[in-house]
């Protein structure tokens, strides 16, 4: 390792690597902190959300009169360039799931800035003296406010990825309710012959269950845009001027161009974690949808011969090395796995959050790599299973059909002519002698030749398909 | 065990015992399930939201012209009984947790509405001839449409208690927070000494922390409003009238008091919980804001001597049988235990949650069992807490001074004074030699006394108090 | 209520109800904590443990000279009542959910035994004078040391039941494997058709799902039997005679017919639930399996036309009230959702051993209720699961065959004559015309036919079934 | 992308990049899964394991004649690459997270396999007429056994590295506890002042809660030991030869210097999970106790004025940028992070394993990635613990020692010779007048001065020390 230059905190000297931004104590952290194989720069919109605050924060001081408009520009300006990506990748080494309530995140952040400052206004790298990672590029700040407000900030841009991956998965289900709208099957309940349904039915309640969803993360962001901003270390604003909160709100929310405000109760804004907590909890609701969906599509395509067989997805690359022919449901069982990772990872945020002490919770860093990282498996695992399977499903109609025929769903209509007990005792009749329940009725003659027809003839009657005619 | 009649089912014949109203299917459930200890009598508000349901579909059978009035009405009467909690205690037998995806509880409330029916005809018991459980009770209904929608019923009742215990503890804090507005103390973050607060901010915060709970709950209320009665067995409405969604919903709004309207799409409401997975995530919600709150609380009452001890909780019993005049926070750590019993309760709810296949989620009675579980815990232990703890807690105002005027929390504003490296400087000096950071400031002689003065003589200018003159 | 007495505390004097055992200790921790419903008296199996602990504690207490032979035997009497259960339904209304780690608990068998030794003394209820709860029945002991101990004795003992019906379980596996070892059937990966197999693999897979089980329970034994007994409040041994610990404990193993032992290391056993854990973790193993065996289960039970249908469970109650001769698979269901319950539990415990601070668990009770809860339903819930479904279970040989016959499961041996990528082509082929393979190869001519029967005669031959020759 | 040649599947032609030795397979599961960051070659330690399979395999074959000297050879040299980490970073793409239970990996594995050894045989990449991935990599194996297998042997394999860091960390507890084992200080229940012990015990406690679990770490290598290679697509070892099983296991157990067994039900071990859920199960337990541990140190080092102040952690880092002279306990606080992320990914693998069907569990990749990863996070974590944090614990004497003084944990001595109740009234009258118990007792005359000295002069005879004399 090729060392750049000494800098120095309370513990010691320490050398910085050579062409770094960052400072003593981002390097003191990467040294405390490597578990995860996850770094900050893994995130650049975390980074992004930290630079934003940091512009905030550096124009409302210049504003109130704390901070030189030299260096309040010259901060912005490094901001610019971390909030357009650059300079990202070789500057922030540390690791997510770091201790300190994400102190070491806002240090590597205020030593890059500081240092692309400094170079902005012609001095070297590491001459805080010229301008300081604490006393400038932090000046009203602490970590404890700023964090958080960066984490949601980034939630809520994140959320805007998130929901459109819902829209198309949503459309793209809708689609395929509309193209399989006609298509008669068997309706099933406890995974045995209820009645009559359409596959477009199924499809449908498929859009429609990803739409209460949508929905629910549209709400989350409610909750979300309530930031601590300028609350400093405990929320009673200490060292921090008594417009400043204001004033950067309203800066952020022009920067980022979401419609921030400032918590009612910063003492309690400062560590509570709630909304991370009911955030994640609607990242664990459409984890827990993507599971029913994708076990139902895995069941529905099952077989091809020895189970149901009603749907096919598409092939997407050779199910075995052993087994020609064989075709799996990959890409549902992808999506099932990221379901199960999304509800592990609601655990763990449930007991970071748990875990918050008097007046902040330590634990933040681990609770957002986890939200993170379950918003982008989301994101990512929804585009994928929309794009490469549910748009390319297609329907057996004939075995759909089929299996309707030697089915008994038509003895929950046939009661209602027949009785039930009569109509429960031929439908055992149908099951033993292995013949179809329209046989055993006209063979028992307690129906007429026209209400035979009537019961037997169109299906559709009794799936409540709107548009019956075209059926 | 004396037995009153045989019935019969598919499965044969069956004695059930002398005395009870219910039939055949509840007492083959009972002993089919008999797992929990915990049977449908224990939750009398669900058998009242049942009676509800079976009231609004006779009465919607009746203006239908689907059941004749003199049976309606010995139904709508019978529903009554059970409304107001009559024939309870003998009369469901079968146990929470069963499989057939609530059938049993839906049978049970079927039997025992039919025999009390019956004998308010003038018939006997057992004579379903007269008046039959499924052909009249049930009619035009599936356990599919019933059962989630009595569901829905209870939890929309039973959070109003829920609601009622947030606010009283809420209030608590408040008041408390407000007696205890004046008093300084040391403000802590990852247990270590930050800056100064009151104890004041310190309810009020667990006071807003609560607050924003009740209105999360009140919001839940929306998605439970939505019902799929009329939805029959997977929602296509098979044997229902087309009229009878709309007008028992009605009549149910009527009966319940409640808002409720019909869900917009029936297959993907008779199939989806979704609506469960959100409101058991309220709960789990404040069940970690309620683990925050207790963990606090034991850790500012700790003591009395070898911890903080800037609180006294009130005295419930004694401590231990082995160490004279202990006191234990056991109010507090009951409620961290129903913390976690409800947060495990939540991941049953997804795990059920998730296994729905298909038509229909088979798992709904553990989700059941378990929302009404924690919701039951919640508000006793929040009442308990609130009235047995809270109300009587104590703070040690020589204590909390004592510990502020040793410790650091100071050096914050001080290092706005004489910059963050001299201030640190000095705090580390007071910590190694065991002096006040006064003192040490005085002997260092980089503040005049003025200033010395100005920093130390009011720490209630750092807390960021309201009221500051009264401090 | 009828007041018995009056009894007085530390907070002041209370009325006991008329002609309870219990005194002052048990009436308050009653109204402190009344959340779950689960009360001591229902759990006789952990206050059978507890009369032991206490009994072994006097006798011992005794043996050293501490206690007379009067007191002594007095409390080894009452003991003997509670460990015959009697005197059990009106004398322990304690919720198991309790603040204070086991005190209100111990102090409820404390103040029984004690008024039930008074009572065989001649004295009357009350006059703990003559004999004290506290000074005479819990001399030497500390809640720390009596609870987990009694709690490990109850562990111990219920785990035999729980194991009885993990081996009855088992062995019906195991019968109803070797009744089909003769059928063959396509087997399946990811759900789809694969290579063929025996139903009677399968059956005997899950008996060895149970066995692998069968032998965790029992090594978890091990654990269970180092006890804490003698440590006193931290595990110091404080106000107990050295020779105490191994004193009592070997009583209390003659007492118990368990081999007990003391804890190597005293302080961390008193605080430590890592046994606790561990036991929990196999009871989630276990509900981790039945889920799996009962999700199996139903999928080849589905249909019984739209489904896999190899098999048929035993009908166990009427399915549905409107859809006549439906029959679902009610028990597997049931024991799903002990499944989930389990899991939550599990997790209830791992929350509560995680809360342990220093020298002492105050979160025990949950775990105690959550773990005594969870061995309950497995236990009953595989005696009713093998009962009431395995032992019923028939297979539908035809359904078998036509299913085997139609699939595509011969290609792999296939490949191994004529290469994986015609084999591969040709089950294409055979997917698309729905045709069976054999016609398709037989149609191609790539193989003699003595080939294609050596191939397409005898499934078995792939199966590897260890008696082929009766297939 | 430069594009080096074109490979052929079932689904069509796809371009390889230039310079990667992997093929068709690896690319398309690449493009099909990209959702969690974490690709092989990430966890090189799952490489080798797959090659030294296809070592033992190819071995194998050569030696049963089903695969030539040359081509086994080959593979062998090719395998000995991957087993010493050679050509890893560039060709092992695919997310750790996939569809088709693991088929990705193999596949991957196979093709680099196949073009190394080809490169070794002087043919050119891509050349599959004389070496193939599938029919001669891949020959007698499926990846249903393969993959399975590699996974145990990589977690044999990174359980030692666990175990050597939970070595340190006890032996370093161990080393601290008896540098402190002199140290008198209070012992505390629910968080309150209980009675006296020494902080050597309390850090030997530490050590025991370790040294458990590396019994059951050790202990678990038992069951990882067996493996199901040979077992082929569903455990009956089609188109494998009857002696494979045993002599692969032989050659692996050689290759890889382990004591691999070959699994008693190959159909049972296929699907099953178990292994993993009790392996994921003492993960777990680890993560709980170093929960507790590490939530104790940060108690214990609380304050430092305001919180118990009993020890020092080393400062590692600035505690805040705001707070000068803070120092934060930021490397338990790591850990704590460590372990509630180790307690969600045990959810994930629990709710995996869950979620097997019939002959295979589809969900292994998402399970192999959270037990890889909790194993490396729990490594790591604790290595950086035992040498940044626990080794450079101080503990402050004076303090221990005076809050001792000031408490009132000798109130349980003093019973035995005062009587509970006078005891109880002597501690509540210290507590209010704010004295000490020695002075108040001297004050109320109850004892002579022997009495009292004998009490009061030597806190160790209470605390159990072995070495009373060296207190």
């Amino acid at each position: 390792m090729k060392i750049d230059r000494i800098e120095t905190d309370l513990i010691g000297p320490l050398s910085i690597p050579a062409g770094k931004l960052f400072g003593v104590h981002t390097q003191r952290a990467e040294e405390n902190f490597n578990v995860t194989g996850f770094r900050l720069r893994d995130f650049p919109e975390l980074i992004r959300s930290m630079a934003m605050v940091k512009q905030a924060a550096a124009l409302t001081n210049m504003e109130l009169g704390l901070l030189s408009s030299e260096k309040a520009l010259a901060i912005a300006e490094a901001c610019d360039d971390l909030i357009e990506l650059r300079a990202i990748d070789d500057n922030f080494p540390v690791d997510m799931m770091q201790g300190g309530a994400g102190t070491s995140t806002n240090m590597n952040v205020n030593e890059v800035v500081a240092n692309l400052a400094l170079l902005k206004l012609g001095a070297s790298v590491g001459d805080y003296s010229t301008l300081h990672p604490n006393d400038d590029v932090n000046l009203s700040q602490s970590t404890n406010d700023v964090y958080p407000t960066a984490i949601r900030l980034t939630l809520l841009r994140t959320c805007d990825a998130l929901i459109a991956a819902q829209v198309n998965l949503r459309d793209t289900f809708r689609r395929k309710g509309a193209e399989f709208a006609d298509v008669i099957k068997v309706g099933r309940t406890q995974l045995q012959d209820a009645v009559p349904m359409t596959v477009g039915q199924e499809f449908e309640a498929f859009a429609e269950l990803i739409d209460e969803d949508i929905i629910q993360v549209q709400s989350a962001k409610k909750i979300l845009q309530e930031v601590n901003l300028g609350g400093s270390a405990i929320g009673t604003s200490i060292n921090v001027p008594p417009t400043f909160p204001s004033v950067a709100c309203r800066k952020l929310s022009e920067i980022s161009g979401l419609p921030l405000m400032t918590a009612r109760n910063l003492v309690e804004a400062t560590s509570d974690t709630g909304g991370f907590v009911a955030f994640s909890g609607i990242l664990k609701r459409i984890a827990v949808k993507m599971t029913k969906i994708c076990n139902d599509l895995r069941l529905l395509s099952s077989g091809p011969i020895g189970g149901l067989g009603e749907i096919r997805l598409p092939a997407m690359q050779a199910g075995s090395s052993i087994m020609p022919g064989k075709v799996n449901p990959v890409i549902p069982e992808m999506m099932n796995q990221i379901g199960f990772q999304v509800i592990g990872n609601d655990l763990t945020v449930t007991l970071a959050a748990s875990a918050g002490q008097l007046q902040l919770n330590a634990m933040e860093p681990v609770i957002v790599l986890n939200i993170l990282l379950s918003i982008r498996m989301l994101t990512r695992g929804m585009e994928i299973f929309a794009n490469r399977c549910v748009a390319g499903i297609e329907v057996d109609k004939d075995r759909c059909r089929a299996l309707l025929d030697q089915s008994l769903v038509l003895a929950t209509p046939l009661a209602k002519l027949i009785g039930y007990s009569k109509a429960a005792l031929l439908s055992k009749r149908a099951l033993s002698e292995k013949k179809s329940l329209r046989s055993i009725v006209e063979d028992d003659g307690c129906l007429t030749e026209r209400q035979i027809e009537e019961i037997f003839s169109d299906y559709a009657t009794f799936a409540n398909v709107p548009q019956r005619t075209s059926a």
